[in-house]
């Protein structure tokens, strides 16, 4: 019998959603990749004992409004979090022979533009499937074709590193939330919990929400409103704060907001990893 | 002498930008392409009676920060708001003849990916430049190959549409700033007004900054916490409120709201386009 946890993850092989999974459970796991971020809340209905992961936020790109439209529609709970530094290097199978080709995932293109814009000479293909293309290349004996991929891709399939860190900005940090049907409280004070509401659009309205957290002292760590689209005079807001529910100023103060809302949804009270440092990062700069 | 207005956007001939532009400003504009957004605020200084185009957020992937980021560090004004639906077609030579490649930008190609999957015999190729790649398809006479572009690219280039809304979502906005050195305000009702503050994080700080605008009943359209990245303990936040500085009350509370920030910037009042009918769009889905 295995005692290793199964996660799912959009993409395949290699991608930064395993190694998030690695990272928050410190241990080998079993991951599953999945095509579209919409698989993952359908695959924890069937599987009750299993994870998956969903990025949630990136420090360049902002908020992944698509992945929380899946939170909002999916009966699954937020139980960890973990931030990741994003960089990517190009890899080949020989560090000696001129490539000139490279193969990407188009997301990965998008944030390596300037490397490539810098090498017009390089034909420039894109794959869905890193861990695929990675696999040709190995098969196919291609020392012609670099790869732009995360360092788990390479070291999966013996690739040499030809070039590092080419992404545009190395201040390219993404937050990945673990989902669960079981829905565990983390309860120690180190907490963070997550949950969205939504109120009918009146001036002011935000400012009676905010208030409940304000009178009990709850520290809020991310604060975002976003209109609903068809609604153009409603919002809908997403608050993280510092705590867990299992907290009793905590858990009155969702109480009371979720009795204001006309819409209201808890994510989760989990524990936060972050597998970088800021300052060492910010001093790079 | 040409009574054209000039404007810089990033990309190339028929971008997205390009048309928020002539949106905007109900004719031809004389648009001129750069290769990055950090370019724009460049082009601006050395060209003051001149606009540029900046996409801030859609509707799938939220901000845009690197984008927030730039109007943070430049010394421009936003004196416009352009909201338009993304769609993307798939655009050849013949609409008769078998296509064998794909050709687009990594962005565009991300944003298709359904249809990309489905369609595994085509060979992607990713370019930065799509009416480079156009022009490439025309010259060469090269009907095997299909580009992924904005209705803009294919009516310049006069290619056929060879199959019509490839995008994988349809609920894709994207709101473009038009920013110029001139700050002009916008002193009509119906005006924006976006700013950024930080404050110093204390509980309740945020709740005491709202009051500002609840108590002048000023109704906020945006509001988003952003970390400073390498101080885990300090946030900048972004208002958008509807109002103009013209007015009394919002003047004032901008003040009020500047002198209890530690770091304050208001980008300016603005008139508002919306290019697409949210309702009929919602019917769709």
């Amino acid at each position: 019998m295995s005692s290793s946890v199964r996660v799912y993850f959009q993409g395949t092989k290699g991608a930064y959603s395993e190694l998030a999974a690695e990272v928050f459970f410190g241990r080998m796991i079993e991951g599953i990749g999945l095509p579209k971020f919409e698989d993952l809340p359908g695959a924890l209905d069937k599987d009750h004992q299993a994870y998956a992961i969903l990025p949630i936020e990136n420090s360049l790109m902002g908020s992944i409004h698509r992945n929380y439209d899946l939170l909002l529609i999916s009966d699954v709970g937020i139980v960890g979090e973990v931030e990741l530094r994003i960089t990517y290097n190009l890899f080949g199978l020989d560090a000696k022979n001129e490539i000139k080709e490279i193969w990407a995932h188009p997301a990965v293109l998008e944030q390596c533009r300037e490397f490539i814009t810098k090498h017009p000479d390089y034909k420039v293909m894109s794959f869905f499937d890193s861990a695929g293309a990675a696999e040709i290349i190995v098969k196919n004996n291609r020392r012609d074709i670099g790869i732009i991929a995360g360092p788990k891709v390479a070291s999966i399939y013996g690739l040499e590193t030809l070039v590092e860190g080419i992404e545009d900005n190395p201040m390219n940090f993404t937050r990945f939330l673990v989902l669960s049907k079981k829905k565990d409280i983390y309860r120690e004070p180190d907490a963070k919990s997550s949950l969205v509401f939504g109120v009918k659009n009146e001036p002011g309205i935000l400012f009676r929400c905010l208030s409940i957290f304000a009178l009990r002292n709850i520290d809020l760590m991310k604060l975002e409103s976003r209109p609903i689209i068809g609604k153009p005079w409603e919002y809908i807001f997403y608050i993280d704060f510092r705590g867990s529910i299992a907290e009793e100023r905590c858990r009155k103060a969702v109480e009371i907001l979720e009795e204001i809302s006309v819409y209201f949804k808890f994510f989760g009270s989990y524990r936060v990893i972050k597998e970088h440092n800021y300052e060492s990062q910010s001093k790079k700069m």
